[in-house]
């Protein structure tokens, strides 16, 4: 597929400088895009590699334009521009409709005839699997799991019992979603199970990453809402509610009933007590541990990045024996009255 | 399923308050319950919706039996009584005998009769598989092991060489139990594999969470102990123990040849170093660091909890030059004995 | 397998003290090995078992030789030798060439006749399976995938498009490679989907624990270099680059565009920020938080160990008010002056 940069530029609502009927076929970085390739320029740290790059043209912002020495399309936000770029010259292949000979799938179940099933899939009873829907060998879907129009789960997932899962959402390998929450109560030293009877509910437009696991709520529903973004080995816990477009990286942890707000963002790592609200708007650093609601939008951050191990051993103790140093003040206070 | 509040109080040893005879038919929380369903309040929380809640009957304790305007049911441990009530009012389906023709079973193994054998299953060799036991779609069940009777492995789940499994264990997606111990020796700078000859045993009546993986031991087994609970995305190395009636929340890491003791609670996302021993009795709150064996009993935590950003900066600013607050103080010191 | 100790010394090129006739068939603990087993001592730690083993013979360093009341084989890295015997006493099965009949191929793709493709296995059109592959139960390896002789694919294994794997490489359930990296773009406040256009390159010899993911890169590559041993549950984001002989514990997670040297060893649970560099030889201790490249060689750590949770409540407040304590200092030395 080969778009001029004219062309581009009205997708992307972006100015042409230069030769507006230069053909581009694909997207590469400043280092390895060639004439007929199409780059950027999102991250000033990468500007190094705009004097040599030869690519047939560079999508970058007002600021970066009179730096381009080859094509440039100049655009709002150069990253955002990519990103529709790459999706214009690279479309994801469209999987072909139709149920694979090695499928299983449960007569009391409904899949529309456009759906696409693949190999070794299981299809249990009650599920309803709506037009353009593909489900990727290997997956399970349990009983009662709705999944609505476009949506593509890609190889061996899990969906529980009653899950339903909107329109366009995507979901990697491994994602497990509406398995039982942890739900256990201390009777005379045992744990016995409490039963986990909510489900899940998965708006639009969601993409949830490899390996994340999303619990089914204990009475009401874990939500996850329209547009939010999962990135990998997440663990959202039952009766957690994410607002819209709420985007969360890598390895987060989320403990039961917290809510989270709309349009924020989780650093990979960070982990979030139970039963809390984090308002609309909030914005956590990687690694940061939250252990109480967060009412006000804003970035907040805990941990301590790392140091020479010699130099964090020496810390540690200064960290434990701040105590010491108190008094010392304390008494050198005393001392300096008298 | 139709149960009165009498039939209940006799199951939970409660009282009941109001009129015994009132039928409820499935559980809610105080909030969304109707007149047939039964409620709880187990957390002093939400005792802000035991005015207005429409539930025909609340398991309350002897503290709040006052508070319920409805009828109640008075008992000891609310979130016991409400964990009973629940399994009660609506138990988990029971699987049917049977084996789905998609299922592959090698013919040196033993199945019971009464087991239920998924789609896609493959089961290998030297396998026993006793009465009542699901192996749920998916999974894959390796040479030697053997699961005992009523154990449930819901779907994808992987079962390596060897393993055993104990009663009425329950087993969540994506699981993995016996993958090799992260067994390396350095020769010469190049990293070769320590052959991982141990298993893992799992004892009766133990749930283990989405995603969770067990390793097997180097030489002895890694050990699950009865009545033991594992949240989501925990990875526990080779050659750890984990003593009976143990809880443990998502996320949670512990590294090779570490004991942990019976009756322990561990946070989600703690990490515990490997070699140690953990006493009986031992609360880890959520994202504590464990690096030392802990001898004694009690509640132990790290972390710092998170603050604003531009906060976040300053203190790490100021953790990482107590050295010089130490200097200025000792030079004060100095001069006031001066 | 039966071995005189004359035998294994050749193997690990040790010296053997004792009855070199001697012979042994399996490896075990100090303290449960028997006269036909050997054993070794690695870690000075479990030197006290020594005194009361029964083991035929046990492989020790020079330093620890006289300590052995039974047959030795004195080695220059015990554990290293440890390894090799293991390897020989207790070789690993090798799986029989062959197609299992539930497993569907495309006729796209190519397996050499010695591979073994296991049950319910998917192979999509375009793959190259080489000699001595096994594809072990439930894996799915998707269009374009190249798998090199002798590797190992355990069971419940996704392989996305594209994806590149080399020799002798062993991979363990869960794992998933290849799935798209987590690039989304702000576009007014809606989160959009950058295309992940890059793959996975693994090299020869590296081993990859159970659940962990990497992901495929925005433009370029992720890569994972030969020799590379990586634990379970560990998250390797898009264009990550992991140098030769590196080792990785247990739920490590990595963010995107990371460069991390050669020779490099990383603790568990450790995470390491994006767009770093981590130079060669460099050790990070376990939950370090790297934030910054690491520009030389040595050991990084962070983290504050657990205390009682009455301590550590006490002295997180002293961490939140250094300010004042500062400032009290600041006093000191006003008056001092004076």
């Amino acid at each position: 597929m080969v778009w001029t940069l004219d062309e581009i530029a009205v997708q992307v609502e972006g100015k042409v400088h230069g030769d507006g009927s230069h053909q581009v076929e694909k997207v590469a970085t400043l280092e390895k895009a060639e004439k007929s390739d199409i780059s950027f320029l999102a991250n000033s740290k990468y500007k190094k590699f705009l004097d040599n790059s030869r690519a047939g043209a560079v999508l970058v912002d007002h600021n970066s334009a009179s730096s381009v020495a080859t094509n440039a399309i100049v655009v709002k936000d150069p990253y955002v521009a990519y990103a529709k770029v790459a999706s214009l010259l690279c479309p994801s292949d469209t999987a072909i409709a139709g149920i694979h000979p090695t499928a299983w799938i449960s007569p009391d179940s409904h899949c529309h005839k456009s759906a696409c099933i693949g190999a070794h899939v299981f299809i249990d009873a009650d599920v309803e699997i709506a037009e353009n829907v593909e489900i990727g060998p290997g997956c399970v879907i349990q009983q009662g799991v709705k999944i609505e129009s476009g949506t593509r789960l890609t190889a061996n997932i899990t969906i529980c019992t009653q899950v339903s899962i909107g329109k366009n959402v995507l979901i990697h390998p491994g994602v497990v979603i509406g398995a039982d929450g942890f739900g256990i109560a201390n009777d005379n030293g045992k744990w016995i199970k409490v039963p986990q009877l909510g489900s899940v509910e998965i708006g639009d437009d969601v993409e949830i990453g490899a390996n994340t696991t999303i619990d089914r709520g204990a009475l009401d529903d874990t939500i996850i809402a329209t547009g939010v973004k999962l990135d990998n080995q997440i663990q959202i816990a039952h009766n957690v509610t994410i607002g819209e477009h709420t985007v969360i990286a890598g390895c987060v942890g989320i403990a039961g009933s917290t809510h989270i707000g709309k349009h924020c963002a989780i650093g990979g790592a960070a982990c979030i007590s139970g039963h809390l609200t984090i308002a609309d708007g909030v914005q956590i650093t990687g690694m940061t541990m939250v252990t109480k609601s967060i009412r006000e939008p804003g970035s907040y951050s805990s941990g301590i990045p790392a140091e020479s191990t010699q130099q964090w051993h020496k810390n540690v103790v200064r960290y434990r024996t701040m105590k010491k140093l108190e008094d010392r003040v304390k008494q050198l206070e005393v001392l300096t009255k008298q």
